[in-house]
């Protein structure tokens, strides 16, 4: 019996990140074990550093081992990898987000809708928590594995996987057409990769950011026009928004956006806060003005790879900074981005990548 | 020159009725003469009772003048009103709602989506202050009327044009599916036909009312299911909905709904409150669910055509109170309306009609 053995990271009570050793025994069904090369990080890894398990929900890798019954990816033998390093091709590499698995027998399942399934489902946070994207490597079921295309390099589809799926999820799966005017509000992390997907969706975009310090960089990614909102009661776009993005961090206050809100806007949330926290709406002005409020999670696995397919056709690139895919390199990045200064994903690299 | 004088029942900032005259002169565009013969009475005629306007936006008449440039109406004639009598054919039928006229050529109207016309609008409340379903006649644009279809008897039109209408937008503009589970929350003037649409497009349907008062009603209008909800705080249903219609009149509590709404469901709001009323939102519930909430007002002309329409084939028959339309008639339907004893539209009657 093979015996698959990876270092990784964990969270713990205290907060610091520990390391640890993980294994998984012989692969059966449609396993994969993923040789992880790249770990995006994200906001959410921040909370849960509390937590005793595994960290790390936007991995890339290469395949090393399959399972019996795996019908799309092939093992990345030697010859591969050679020809990965003279750029020749990368032979199979494999991407994964916040779904491990799932029943797919529920509704939501059948529907394509993995994260909603209301059966066994193994998500970040509930399950499989001995193994995530911040360690050496990882067995995971090849339903939720998607395929980077050749076009798209490990370290840019990294970020995709999560704060990208999220934004372009919301881009293409909720009606947006490419002559809609887009909103974005916060270019951070999630918001620097809409405003890029809007752009070369089509759309009219309008970056919003606290400051002017993001204005630059923001137009040069593919925002028509820049917005400083600190402070300002009484917005002011070129253009009237019909989709909103709130891709800040936290629980947005929605009265400082009504003056900028087309009719029949959709205002899309993605920001955590506690279960506790409520939303405060402005009743009447929703209802006659036909806005929609939508929370946004994560896609359909078809809907993440047509996203590795677009991004790699269209030059979209995460901006990036490098950290060691180590202890070391976690607790760094987990300070940065939450100090406020990732500009714009934190992505971990294996040694040697 | 022509001139059209025609009776009406007017609000006063006491809040009674009052009688007046009003008149056009000569019809000039595509301008109609309409002898009102029924209105519906709707909750929103009460809050305006209080401003000196001509109240009722659910009116239907016969039409007896046309403008230059009419060119979907005919006048209906001597001969046509004796084969309505005969019920032989009605003539020409005429309906409105909310919006009077709005400017043509915004991009809402130029979508169709008349009621957030940003241009010059005449809408309820807003202009054309003179005239309303609650008189002998008034004067519209052939713009915004929708002609009755003769499957469709007036009375039955009436309470279609304001409270018909909000509800059939909302299950035919929001890609309700005939395979979701539809909720509807308040068995009144709205939901009473919310429940008969919703099941003649194939959909599921739970009524959920208060007490069990109108549980039997709810059933023999379409609702496969009925829920009792006041004091009830985990609410279960047969199967998640997928789409609530709350047409309660008021803002709603969400709160009590979080249990039975499936994942990815859209809420829909309808009633009407203070502009300064702040709605509640379970805020992480509702992003990790996928929620989705959406003010709803009123539609397209096309959307009100295509209702009546359907109405006419598949008999949805509001169930009506019947008054006069007089003064006094306004008075009483008002005050059984204020009182929530309505079952479950009232009709303002022409004399002879």
């Amino acid at each position: 019996m093979t015996l698959y053995d990876f270092k990784v990271s964990k969270g713990s009570s205290s907060g610091d990140i520990v390391e640890s050793t993980s294994h998984r025994p012989t692969l059966t069904r449609d396993e994969i074990y993923i040789k992880i090369t790249h770990s995006g990080v994200c906001g959410t890894d921040q909370k849960y550093r509390h937590y005793d398990m595994v960290l790390g929900h936007e991995g890339i890798g290469v395949v090393k081992a399959i399972g019996p019954d795996v019908k799309g990816f092939k093992v990345q033998v030697f010859f591969l990898q050679l020809c990965s390093y003279l750029k020749i091709s990368r032979g199979d590499r494999a991407g994964w987000g916040w779904v491990h698995a799932t029943c797919g027998v529920c509704e939501q399942c059948v529907e394509g809708q993995f994260v909603y399934c209301t059966g066994d489902t193994k998500q970040y946070g509930t399950g499989d928590q001995d193994q995530g994207s911040f360690g050496e490597g990882a067995v995971w079921r090849e339903q939720l594995l998607c395929k980077i295309p050749d076009t798209l390099a490990s370290d840019l589809a990294a970020p995709l996987m999560c704060a990208g799926i999220t934004v372009w999820g919301t881009l293409t799966e909720y009606n947006v057409k490419p002559t809609d005017a887009i909103g974005v509000v916060g270019i951070g992390g999630l918001g620097h990769l809409a405003v890029q997907f809007a752009n070369k969706l089509g759309c009219e975009v309008v970056a919003l950011s606290g400051t002017e310090t993001k204005k630059e960089e923001a137009l040069k990614l593919g925002a028509h026009h820049f917005v400083a909102t600190k402070g300002v009661s009484n917005l002011r776009v070129p253009r009237k928004i019909n989709h909103l993005l709130v891709t800040k961090s936290h629980m947005p206050d929605l009265d400082q956006y009504k003056s900028i809100l087309a009719p029949r806007a959709s205002i899309y949330l993605f920001g955590t806060a506690d279960f506790e926290s409520k939303l405060v709406l402005p009743y009447m002005q929703f209802i006659v003005s036909g806005w929609k409020l939508i929370g946004c999670t994560t896609s359909p696995k078809i809907v993440y790879q047509r996203m590795l397919e677009f991004a790699g056709l269209h030059g979209i690139k995460p901006m990036i900074e490098r950290f060691p895919l180590t202890k070391q390199g976690v607790v760094d990045s987990l300070k940065k981005l939450d100090e406020g200064k990732m500009r714009y994903c934190g992505v971990l690299y294996a040694e040697g990548v």
